[in-house]
């Protein structure tokens, strides 16, 4: 594999040379706009601290469960990896051990965003391979610790305009209040509500969760109307704070609206640890509705990521904890699943919900047609092991047909590898590109209207979606 | 957006030259075949009648549930686009809505098909757009008022020659009846007995239904004898009108062989208003077995259409009515739903079947597998939201390699929008070509074979699969 | 159609010519590396007898259900077929039948091989059709006839290095012993162990065939006990005679771990015929993870083949038997189906488990995650309805974003018709050579690295995934 690649000007664009160059020609347009990220995994505070990046192993590598997972594939435990805080590997071991992994690496979205990164953020010399691991380690190193490697020059070099964290509702939000005070920092980073833990009965300290939360923020009330109160507060207090949405990490989109006291009946069934499954699967479903019925009080944007079966390996969990990349995916049914909430809030003003996938089916079955009629319902962008060149085409002809091009949610990067940004969301700008110069070959969409279309794509139907 | 698009000769073919070239061949053997549509929504009174059509808006905008969802998407309620017999906005205000709304049809399927009609039928020589609003309604009224736009001239100037209509078994026919005995008119327009509302238990009328059923045509029997007496005497009626198919949108592909005590209890529980949910799915089940055993008997094609969730948002089905743009696909399952039926009629001489699905998964996976193996089986065309030109690649992709050329319907506009009919038809032989195309390219199937397959495909499999 | 077509040079290679370069490059790099076929249905007497094919017929067509069911689909009995041993025709008809059905073959994978089987193999002259239907049965009588149509010469001219059967626990392995004992003959056929009729109690002579396991190889031990012991030392029977796998065709890829009471309870109530549907389901799902324990001990890789709905067509089976061209696929879901055994075994020492499915939404869902994280897992290569070239691209572009080149079985051809096996492999590299291409041309993967990539997809990757 060669570095050079990621400099290739083509590279990701149709090979067929005519379609190529509507391609390049479309691509153009949009190359230099801002990167709008409104849903992903940074740490505010890295950017309101602005320390050096550590080393190269433990910014890209270690925290990184798209490449950690496929290293351990081929039979290296996660601790060499120094994964879930481990320590006993070096950083320069993990490097050494990501360098002769490289090769399986060939053909992924984790590799093709890490050549980008090693071009054109790091901007190696050297191809990696395990005789060249000590020297790029070295290289990345070295980098590093120059002061244009420091987390907010990068954020400015890499052209980010809004940038999305993900946060506890407890979460103070002192780093986002800091960098929105701060004068010196142009950005916009907005932190972003997220809920899973004190709406998920099944959560190991959902009990614990709910009582700090009721304490907290409940204003004095107590019990299910406490834990009501306290979750709008919470919301109140992100929107002062500049957020635009609410993210919901749930098992499945099953959605229900329970009355009053069927839910506080629940709630304080779980609160005494007596929750069956039955229980938690309808609490959980009628929170969602609720968080439907908050957003569309408080115009919080809603988005939904159901589908994935997490910590799937139970040993790696317990070793080595959650997100360390043994989280599956499974089918999903959206159609009568969303339906409590549509019916009540599909058509309400200003409610917007965004609905991700990880089961591709559910694509043309289902979200193409639910955002091709609801004026709530945005079809949410390829996500997690989707967000790949070949992945995010398919996504584009399983929806187009039904729904356009303005009823998705545009790119979202969902990352935590604040350097793999830039190459996201280049790649994204390509296939949109890529796909969108086949119509024009195909004389479905004309030239004029294509170069239209791809700006709506990459920049206002972000802005839209997330309302920002 | 231009017009001119819908004037490219190649539109929709490939993009790579030589598959194009090759492509261009194909479509040349077949773009002058007359049109057969088996299977659609028209109305026989229309062209009994032959009025001459109300206006742009009462005849492409209105009614078509495909063209005011994705407008309502966008946030425009349905009345302000006369929806469901709504009067709150003039003709002139719903096409004004429409063409404001237009750029959001870039990419669909509706938007290829309207983009064919202004140019092909209606000959606009304006874009449509917000400024050209008021002219583009004014274009196509006066070319309404014309001759040539009358509903039988443009039946001949479409080149059909086989349009069947979907009808309701009570129906008298009497439109199909009249253009029958009509020596001036040359086309065949026959009906297609469409009996949910008597089979369905959960029909909101389906007890008035099933009385005025057996009044009408059960020969004097009563209970359930006379309700398949009923339904026998009235296939038996739509044989004698021309039909060659028996159509069925039910909500699973579920079948069930009852004995007929367990049959006739069920059926006593609902018409007393008792039936549980399961009691519905089990009779409705078993009606399918019926129908099937009827179709093997009088030797109407039986058609299968399930997988869509009707009227998902309540709110509006209160307000608008049914098919109003959110019926809405979920997944389905064939291989052990349809087995009752093929158990017993899968090899049965001359009954045909033909499998219709919304959920593009059972393509590969099960019915290019039983078409493949059941002399009875054809497998739909793509349907509904799938009868757009990616949608079509995929569905020739997944089945051809298991069940060849033969064993599919043929394509099935499924139309309620008349002047839609040319450009669905043609915009199928387009996407037929195209794949036909690559295999000559990709030396999968000689160039001669594929001009007998094109024309195979387009004339004589509808014929075949609908005994026409 | 042309017989030519399979003398193509660029046969299966995309069209666009810069793609179909790099693509023939690819190809010329891997066309002449002996064919290793690691799971397959051909019988290993034919080898060790090495008689005389019969006729065309016997060999090409009645037993193949693959071509069989194509021709049963256009409305010919399957005894006009000699399908089951029926004699009601001679093998002369049944060419006949064949020949006239034979342009339904086009475009499907059936029709690619047996083409490539004429023209390679066979060396005919003449197209297939009714015409030449007498001609070309003679011819392919003729050659079988000579010494070089010998299964031994065949094995040889075929560049075959290994060959594995798929056997019943309790075959002696008596041909296989015979040919890895004859010195005049050089390639490897290796038994599989398949003990489906062992472990499924719905098999109809289920408790005859426990029974028969016990006393034969229970070393005197009985019960469940004697059972299980009776598995293991067949299993190590097999791995003495050359085994490197063991398969197992079960309905859903459930998978339960059950403490040895209970397991001894349910084989018990099995033995007596008092197993419930549920008791069944268990028991099945317990074996999988009894299979995958010893795997983990004896070293035998575990294949899994899930999703099929056995002989759905009663009538046809009652009086063709089993293998008949009416198994049907169905939805499968592996995340929470196979977890007992990936929490236990997932990370184990040597532990190889090939996971298939003939539902392709799984592919990029469900295995390319799976395989993804688990070293033990390995995606299986597209399998029955989906090793045919459309299919086969589909396949890698599911996975190899997410899993990459690494993690996939290899081809696996799985098939009866010994003479169809040098098409399928051929098939198999020029889609492995047009995905990666299409890479290379998109500049996602370098040239240099696709010419490793190739070749480790075809030699190393089976010899990997199932240790050769």
């Amino acid at each position: 594999m060669s570095i050079s690649l990621a400099a290739e000007p083509d590279r990701l664009l149709p090979a067929e040379p005519g379609v190529r160059k509507i391609a390049r020609g479309l691509l153009e347009l949009v190359s230099d706009l801002p990167i709008i990220s409104p849903h992903g995994h940074v740490d505010a505070a890295v950017l309101d601290k602005n320390s050096p990046f550590p080393d190269p192993a433990t910014l890209l590598i270690s925290p990184d469960h798209y490449v950690t997972r496929l290293i351990h594939a081929s039979g290296v435990p996660l601790d060499r990896l120094r994964v879930g805080g481990s320590t006993a590997a070096s950083p320069r071991d993990v490097w050494r051990e990501f360098a002769k992994a490289w090769p399986l690496f060939d053909g992924t979205a984790s590799g093709y965003w890490l050549r980008s990164e090693f071009e054109h953020v790091f901007k190696l010399e050297h191809e990696i391979s395990e005789a060249t691991a000590d020297a790029t380690f070295d290289a990345i190193q070295s980098r590093l610790s120059e002061p244009g490697f420091r987390p907010r020059q990068l954020f400015k070099d890499f052209n980010i305009e809004v940038l999305a964290t993900t946060d506890d509702p407890l979460d103070s939000l002192e780093s986002h209040a800091a960098l929105a005070a701060d004068a010196t920092f142009q950005g916009r980073v907005l932190p972003t509500f997220r809920p899973d833990a004190y709406l998920n009965i099944s959560h190991p300290t959902w009990i614990e969760n709910v009582d700090q939360l009721i304490t907290t923020a409940g204003d004095g009330t107590t019990g299910y109307a406490g834990y009501i109160r306290a979750l709008e507060n919470r919301r109140q207090h992100f929107v002062d704070h500049g957020a635009v949405s609410a993210d919901h990490g749930v098992r499945t989109p099953q959605t229900l609206k329970l009355d009053r006291a069927e839910a506080e009946s629940l709630f304080n069934k779980a609160r005494r640890g007596e929750a069956t499954e039955t229980d938690r699967d309808a609490f959980e479903a009628h929170m969602m509705y609720e968080m439907a019925r908050m957003s569309v009080q408080d115009g919080l944007v809603m988005t939904v990521h159901p589908g994935s079966f997490r910590n799937h390996h139970l040993p790696t969990f317990e070793k080595y904890g959650a997100d360390t990349g043994h989280d599956i995916p499974f089918a999903v049914n959206y159609t009568e699943a969303i339906r409590p909430v549509l019916q009540d809030f599909g058509t309400a003003e200003g409610f917007n919900l965004i609905l991700f996938t990880l089961d591709e089916t559910v694509f043309s079955r289902e979200l193409a047609p639910l955002a091709g009629f609801y004026p709530a319902v945005y079809v949410g962008a390829p996500w997690w092991f989707l967000d790949a060149p070949d992945a995010m085409l398919r996504f584009r002809s399983a929806i187009t047909e039904t729904a356009g091009f303005y009823r998705s949610s545009g790119f979202i990067d969902d990352t935590r590898a604040f350097c793999s940004i830039p190459a996201r969301h280049d790649a994204s700008r390509r296939i949109e590109a890529s796909f969108l110069a086949r119509l024009v070959a195909e004389h479905r969409v004309s030239e004029s209207r294509a170069a239209e279309l791809i700006v709506d794509i990459v920049d206002a139907a972000p802005r839209r979606a997330f309302k920002l």
